[in-house]
This record gives structure tokens, C-alpha cells and sequence, in this order.
């Protein structure tokens, strides 16, 4: 059977790798890359069925330049899958926790295990460009100081040990993916969810209208947000999945609706609500 | 005169240290922290006076981390600045581009940098944990074959010569700081914001009559934005600014009314909508 090429932005190891092996299991095969926007165009051009994209964390926020992506590219969303982020430090078989003075990974990571780092002082952090790129630099090394903060994916792929699970600070940190191809998909599952972008004009009262085209029809609102549009400030752009498929005759209603009140208005997808990935 | 302590996170150099002095002039000392959550530790313990710290990029979202830290450290909003994000290729003095090799920053102003990558293959990025930390190493190394992207204001500080000015893929590139402090301010300014928090039972129509406590009061929205709470499924955080001052009469009937829907409330500040500062 022909597996999915599922592109990913970072090394094999990295947390996407890891969406992409939680949504599709052994159906897949993940292609790493090295922008996000590279896994665009591999998808745009064929070498990829799929993309594989966070979207955003509940620490870090939205990660707007996907949505702009998105955009861009037009492609669609078909899937979306939720994955707790657990870091751990990781470093070469048999290495004492005494022994390490570094501990690398992405700074957003670091960022994560503070307490870590304050219990730990004689530990320096250093950023790296990747969970997974930090492991494989490791793995592929002989370094008995250094320790490395990245999944256990990272671990096994690259043949290191885990000295602690969980020392990231606040264990509400998830990341929500997106699962991006070229055509619209049927969604396989019984909660629907639609995500689309429009932009509004900036008068009191404008986002109270594009609400009532949803509460007036009782359709559930899942995220909101606001993304300012520095240089226009007469114009908002708002980011919004709501429950329901595009294409069902409730959200249509809705949807033409919005597009009276909306400046700009665009479908990104109807898709499947995605799974929440505990236990990795 | 005493100046204001005002703390930030990361180097000197880094954009947090341009938004302290577009903001206070030479009024303030800027006061150079690890971890954000160092800044409002100082700012508690009157270390320092004031922190300055990131909440919104356009392209990277909201740093909902910060939010998180001003709630749990009961910080309040007493200004805002808005500072455009240059990017920057820098070297040693003398260095001509063709000599370079690597090219090192924070992750996230390499990303923002796709373009300058794509058009010179044979420079290879490299993460460091802060623009301005990247600028102070290369400063103070001899390294010829090593390029910083960085702001302007690294390049005078640690003695680095500007090769190529603005190489950032996208000029909508904006960061909207936040000047914490321990007590409310009276805010000195025309147009005033307030900021809250609060969340919401997650039904249709919740948000819909959130937004009409404006809405019917002709108060203008600057930004919303939802915040998922992974495990609480039945209930969601909002973040919102809106026009005017907490303290006014019709802004103080507006979140009173909220709060006969909301579960929790908090407001975070009222404060003068900040400069937009583009030239950097």
C-alpha cells in the first residue's frame, strides 16, 4: 500500500513528526522539511500529499504565519489532532544526571521547563533549532554533558535515554495541528468543525453582528480571535471555526449571512474534530 | 534624576530593550532578564519598577504565556508601545557579505526570514536563544564567516556593521509590548483601552451576549481573543481590549453587565493606546 507522504516543518523526532504518526498511524510516511513554508509547496507540487502544520499552542498563542500560509497557498484543511507536549530530558545511554552542564533544544521549549532550570543551576541552556534536530545532533554525537529537551519520539529515533519525563512547567501546553491538502475532503466523524477568515470593518458593533449570524441559528463558536492589521486600522481580520459543515444547509445560511457584514471572507475548511492526544 | 528600572527579557540589543526606550526615552534603565517570568518576579520584588514585555505579534501570535504570568503575578497594564520588527544582516566590521558562512538569531526572526535564505543557499541559519544575545557573541568573538540578523540598536551596541537592513519576508511584522507595574496608573492620553480577561460557559449565543455588553454601548473592540482550555471542554478564557477606560461610566456599566454572564473576571489594565514605532 502506498502510504501518505505527510510533510512536517522539523527533524524526524520533532512533535509534527509526532501529529503526523497519532492522525494517520502506519498509514503514513513523514517527510521532514525545513520551513513551514517548504511543506507548502511540497504540497502545492505533489511531493507531498499532506502537511502536517501547528497551528497553535495553549502557551505560546496562534501561530499566524500558517494561517497567512494557508492563505497563500490555498489549500484546505482536512483534519486537525491535538497533542500534549510533554518535554523530557533525554541524553546518551548510561550518562549520570550529574554529568550534564548543557541541556539544548528550541528556545520555545526551554522557555517551557523554567523550574527545571532554576532547580537545576549548574544547567545552561542553549537553543538549537529543533526538539528533533536537538536529539539527532546528540545522538549522532559522543557529548556525556550535554542533555537534550525534546519527545519521546525524539528519544527512540535517535537511540537516547530518558532521565526525567515531564519537566515542562505548566502541563496545559497542547498544540493543535492541522492537516492541510489540496481538495476539500468528506470529514469522517461525527463532530464537524468549519474554520474560516474574514475581515470586517472597525466600528462598535461590527463583531456583534458576525456573532449574531451564529447565535441567531444556535451554531456553537469553537475559537475567535483577532488579528490586528497594523497600517489598517479601519479594518480587523478575525480567525473563527465553528461546529457544523460548510456545507450543510444551517451553516450555509450562517456563512452567506457573514459574507453581508464581511469585507473579505474565506473558507478554510470543514473537517473532523480532531482527537486529543494524551499519553505520548 | 533616578531613571525607571524597567525590566525585559533577554540581551541587551534585544527588541524588548527598543520598545523600553521608544517608550520611556532616556527616562528608564533598561534592565536585562533570562526568562520573562524573571521580569515580573523583579518588578514584584521592586528590583524593578516596571517590566516590558511582549504580548502580540502579527505574525506570531499572541504569547499567551504572558498573559498567564500577568494573572498569576497580579500585575496591572499602565501603557503599550507598538515597534515594528526589522530585521537586520549584521557582521564584524570590514566582513564583506561573500565571507559569511552561518548565519545565527532566534528561531523566530530566522523564520521570519525565508526569503533572505532562499536567495543565499550557501549561508547556513543558526539558532541562538535571542537576537541581541546572538549580536553580543559575534561582538565579542573575532568570528568573520558568522552573520546576526538582529535590530538596528544591536548592531551599535555590540559594535556590528549593518550589510543589508530590513531582509524580514513580510513588513507587517509588528510587536505590541505591554508596561507592567505593580499599582494602576492614571493613564495621560486621548484615546484609552482597557484589557480583561474572563471566561465563559462554552454555549451557543455565550459570546454573542459578551459582545452585545459592547456592542449596545457603542464601545469599539480592539482585540479578541479565545483561549482554548484543553480539559475543560464546557468552558472558554476570552482575552479583550476594548475603547475607554474601566473607570468611566459607561465602560463600568459595560463590566458589570459582563459579569452577571461571565464565570471569571479579571481586568488587567486601563492604560493610552501606545505609539505605532516604525522607524527603527
Amino acid at each position: 500500500m502506498n502510504k501518505y507522504r505527510t510533510g512536517f516543518q522539523g527533524e524526524l523526532g520533532a512533535f509534527s513528526e509526532m501529529a503526523v504518526q497519532a492522525y494517520f498511524g502506519d498509514a503514513a510516511e513523514p517527510v521532514p522539511h525545513g520551513w513551514f513554508d517548504d511543506v507548502f509547496r511540497a504540497v502545492d507540487e505533489g511531493r507531498c500529499d499532506y502537511g502536517m502544520l501547528p497551528i497553535e499552542n495553549t502557551l505560546a498563542g496562534s501561530i499566524h504565519v500558517n494561517y497567512d500560509l494557508m492563505q497563500e497557498h490555498d489549500q484546505q484543511i482536512v483534519g486537525e489532532i491535538v497533542l500534549r507536549i510533554v518535554h523530557n530530558l533525554m541524553a546518551k545511554p548510561g550518562v549520570r544526571p550529574e554529568e550534564l552542564r548543557r541541556v539544548q533544544s528550541h528556545p520555545k521549549a526551554l522557555e517551557q521547563c523554567v523550574r527545571f532550570f532554576r532547580e537545576h543551576p549548574s544547567l545552561k541552556p542553549e537553543t538549537v533549532y529543533d526538539t528533533g534536530g536537538a536529539a539527532k545532533m546528540l545522538g549522532e554525537g559522543e557529548d556525556r554533558d550535554i542533555g537534550v529537551i525534546a519527545s519521546t519520539r525524539a528519544a527512540e529515533r535517535y537511540g537516547l535515554e530518558i532521565l526525567e519525563h515531564g519537566i515542562e512547567d505548566n502541563v496545559q501546553n497542547y498544540t493543535r495541528f492541522l492537516v492541510l491538502g489540496r481538495e476539500p475532503e468528506p470529514p469522517v466523524g461525527e463532530r464537524l468543525k468549519t474554520s474560516i477568515v474574514f475581515s470586517m470593518p472597525h466600528e462598535p458593533g461590527t463583531l456583534f453582528k458576525a456573532m449574531s449570524v451564529f447565535a441567531l441559528r444556535d451554531i456553537s463558536i469553537n475559537k475567535i480571535e483577532s488579528r490586528p492589521l497594523v497600517g489598517s486600522p479601519w479594518e480587523y481580520l478575525f480567525y473563527l471555526d465553528f461546529e457544523g459543515h460548510a456545507d450543510s444547509l444551517l451553516c450555509k445560511r450562517a456563512l452567506n449571512h457573514l459574507q453581508e457584514i464581511a469585507t473579505n471572507f474565506k473558507l478554510l475548511g470543514s473537517y473532523a474534530e480532531g482527537s486529543i492526544v494524551d499519553r505520548v
